[in-house]
């Protein structure tokens, strides 16, 4: 079905109910990032692929809003849709809300799925704009007629040996940051806040270790409500042993109707979805609604955390330099497409016995497809590599201890002046955070410059965040810290020691390359002087950074001599790893000295 | 009378009035920086004469907040007083507030003069605590015998041909910015923005040119309240001539109360002051507040100011030149004092025919006093220079035509490896500042790591802001806009071209000495490139820098480049200006390139 018949359907269900539009989002009941298959509602509706991006379709007009890093891809996919796009951010463009306000009166009927928006997003809807926003009942189980099941996949523990903390010490804390009344059940909605506090594993949304459920900490003990049929006879077996009881997924709305009378107080926290809230609401449950403190105390990673980081960045590294290896001796054949880089680091990853699945869509993008910053190759249509210009390369995979991201930009062979100016830049740029120290408490809108300044000077810059947090055997994007040029929440974190961050600026340059290096950093006390408490950055990542494009001249002595120290750690700590004599070689020579 | 007394007379007047505490701002009914002699109760009360702090006095304790500029000085004057120095802005110390909570009990009677509180402050009190805040009649004009009257001086225009603009382009653009209702009346209470919109200038405040007044914009013409004794018959023509009424500054009220029952709709800014506010509430006025649209029109400077900023440095410029040459002539006979330091450039600057008076107090610092951010030595307890070490020099003037502020580091000798290296580290990060180029939109927050990057990498920081706006002849810290390290609204202001900011880091080592290096800068465009459009700053100041504390291993190709270049600029410029031959010599001498 093209998507013109889909907003075809959609538009005549808003006839038949009496709506102006609906809002479809991407995300799902838990607020996720990547969403399960069964809640892609978005991409069904506008045929877009990416990630991030709201659709709405009112009776005669249809919009997509997404950031700078599918401006181009979106523009293909909605190329001839019912969709005009809306570029996030770009000076004229209105928000979603000023173009609702604009195509539509006051008071008209907006619909929305009240189990894909949060009660935080709910409300800013509410403060700007005087429609009438309606929470219904999910039209796209009859719209969407192919639309796929729940993912039942079986759910793993995440050992103590690598959480270096146990589910008690971590419920207890949870229930330490509340103030309670008699009977107080604090709940969880996030899938990444639940995974991290009961040490457990899933695989229901693609690349993020997690499950679909809810969470209801009692003060003693817990319930969690998921699909039993993921319960491995040990996932049982541990949860019982920690005192948490298990209820179906699907009667989560029926334990709290069974017991909103008994005096129960619900805690509940700011992501959860509007539907459960209005629930409460109607049941006359008494609650309070608060930011989540599991997203902090997720943030600051445990030794045993740290540690798990280092020996994944191993494990990654290994593969990295079999791919790389790999690639300089086959890009001269002509046979090699992006989609088998893609594939040729999945299956060396799958040889490592550590290996857990990859924790986002590998982007290898050639050329000029290395400008389209979130690029989706496909085996139908996907560049063929030649021994000449960049590669951009951006990947990343769980292991049993840890959680990579890593990007690397690679010369083929010959390359342009821009493209060895545009690579240096940003190689200052990632060398200029990498190395900073700065006092605690700093913010990554004020970090952001250091990756930034060197590229500024000479007209550059990007439009995607500088860095993000990672997760611990967790989801690869995780917050609630970035680093960015947005005055944002996220970028107003005060950063502190044990916190995960990437480092990775780029330069793109639309039809003809992209630039993007990429490591995990982690935050660690430096020294404290009379100025105070100075942190810095201990690089994880271990992927030879590649030298052949750098312009020395524009590097100083102090980038020179961190980029060499780098290389020498990556090549001494890899080279031990490596079994074929071939690999160590290459590796030898990709970490020379410059 | 000591403070001891003073502070037992007004716990006698919180006990007789039935009180419990009394906050005391640093504050006028204006919301001014500088405060009129008049208004100095918080410095009458506490024996501290720094520009910034707020003391709080309960039947039982005393204490004061202030910056870490005033922390060294504040800890000297409140030696042996009843109030307790609270540093703001360090871990574990207390807000007002909190401190406030914790001395009183809930609803217990907290006085202010409603006169120097905004209602922004007040408001914020309110939501802050549970106690009860209640606007008094000003009780320091029984209880501080000797207060000073208001100051009378003479009022002056600002030309058109140096502000740019004339009053009935600004008025209308004032207008402008608010939907109006039938009768509408814009209230301006702050000084600078009235000073602006005029294009008047004063004297009663010191170092700032403002007149004591309030500006209500009319639909067609407006009324200034000021004393009418500060008109010349100069200044009285050109505000008839502008349809500008003239009521003296007492019958503010007056005029409201005579006026509230005509349908009048009062604008008001957001900077008013809680009384003025509490007065129209009672009357039953229509009224709403908003922030004054007059802080970002001030904010970007016409071509006229900036050439007058441009006119002002070569003013200042020579004054400059004159007193380092004097001061290296002089500095070994022993008899130099820092106070004399001072004097010598107020003198310098008194022979130029376009000096209108300082803009702020100078302060020359010698060894360890220069490592007391906002020192002020008096006659009566000031070093002697002797022909070694750093004197921090930190002076301003109002010019005809603009208002300058310039800080420098002058080694008057000798210096330690430590000096060498902070002065180094001090003018990488000014060097950083001046040449960054940014998109424009970046915030002060962003910016301010430039100035910071290369002292963090050696422990390094400055507790004060990296930057301040600047006043076109007018206030020489002018907001909204800062360059700072902290996450306030003024570092998220964006930045624009026409904007001028200072770039002033430091590195004060604490019984040492203190480095500070200080240019202004005009925010300007530098180029559209495809990734935006780009800005850049042109430094104004014109004031050798001294190479002599260079430690040159520690400088980059590009940052010698900027420094020589600047130095060259200086004296290209200024050379063309003096009549001293001898000024010239020591001129070329001390900007040669190193």
């Amino acid at each position: 079905m093209p998507t013109t018949s889909r907003v075809a359907a959609i538009r005549h269900w808003l006839y038949m109910e009496g709506y102006d539009a609906i809002i479809i989002p991407s995300s799902d009941p838990h607020n996720s990032e990547y969403t399960p298959d069964r809640w892609k509602i978005r991409e069904w509706a506008t045929g877009f692929t990416g990630s991030a991006g709201t659709a709405v379709i009112t009776r005669y007009d249809g919009a997509l809003w997404t950031d700078s890093r599918y401006f181009i891809q979106a523009e293909q996919q909605l190329q001839n849709s019912p969709f005009e796009l809306m570029r996030e951010g770009v000076e004229g463009v209105p928000s979603m809300l000023e173009w609702l306000n604009q195509k539509l009166n006051a008071k008209d009927k907006v619909a929305f799925i009240g189990e894909m928006v949060s009660i935080k997003v709910f409300e800013e809807w509410l403060e700007n704009s005087n429609l009438e926003f309606i929470s219904v009942e999910d039209p796209f189980d009859y719209l969407w007629t192919d639309r796929p099941q729940d993912a039942c996949n079986p759910m793993r523990i995440h050992l103590i040996d690598r959480a270096g903390e146990g589910v008690a010490s971590k419920l207890q804390r949870i229930r330490d940051k509340f103030e309670k009344k008699d009977t107080t059940y604090l709940m969880l909605s996030d899938l990444s806040e639940i995974a991290w506090a009961l040490n457990l594993r899933g695989s229901d949304v693609p690349y993020n270790p997690l499950f679909l459920s809810y969470l209801i900490i009692f003060d003693e003990g817990a319930m969690l409500f998921v699909n039993k049929r993921k319960l491995t006879a040990e996932v049982s077996e541990y949860l019982a042993e920690n005192g948490i009881k298990v209820r179906d997924y699907q009667y989560f709305r029926t334990f709290i109707a069974a017991h909103y009378d008994r005096g129960q107080y619900y805690v509940i926290t700011s992501s959860t979805n509007y539907d459960v809230i209005q629930y409460i609401e109607r049941l006359g449950v008494d609650y309070d609604i608060f930011d989540s403190p599991v997203e902090e105390m997720r943030m600051y990673k445990n030794p045993t955390e740290q540690e798990g980081f280092r020996k994944a960045m191993r494990s990654d590294g290994v593969v990295l330099v079999k791919t790389l290896r790999w690639l300089s001796e086959n890009v001269g054949s002509g046979n090699i497409t992006e989609v088998n880089v893609a594939e040729k680091i999945k299956a060396l990853r799958e040889q490592m016995p550590d290996f857990r699945g990859e924790s986002f869509e590998t982007i290898a993008g050639y050329a000029a497809n290395g400008a389209i910053v979130h690029y989706e190759a496909t085996p139908a249509d996907c560049a063929t590599l030649k021994p000449e210009g960049l590669l951009l390369l951006d990947t990343g995979a769980h292991y049993q201890s840890g959680t990579t991201d890593v990007s690397r930009t690679i010369p083929l062979g010959p390359l342009g002046t821009e493209e060895c100016k545009a690579y240096t830049l940003v190689l200052k740029g990632h060398i200029a955070l990498a190395r900073c120290r700065f006092p605690e408490g700093t913010v990554g809108l004020e970090l952001d410059l250091a990756a930034r300044y060197a590229m500024w000077q000479e007209g550059y810059d990007f439009g995607h965040g500088t860095g993000h947090g990672v997760g611990a055997r967790l989801c690869v994007h995780e917050g609630p810290h970035q680093i960015r040029k947005n005055v944002r929440p996220c970028t107003l974190v005060p950063f502190k020691a044990n916190m995960t961050v990437t480092n990775e600026p780029g330069i793109y340059v639309e039809n003809q390359f992209g630039v993007r290096i990429e490591n995990v950093l982690l935050c660690k006390e430096h020294r404290t002087t009379p100025y105070g408490k100075f942190l810095e950055f201990e690089t994880l990542t271990l992927c030879p950074i590649a030298t052949e494009p750098i312009i020395k001249e524009m590097m100083t002595t102090d980038e020179i001599q961190w980029l060499n120290n780098y290389n020498a750690w990556v090549q001494t700590t890899l080279d031990a790893l490596l079994d074929d004599a071939a690999d160590r070689a290459w590796l030898t020579q990709a970490t020379k000295p410059i």
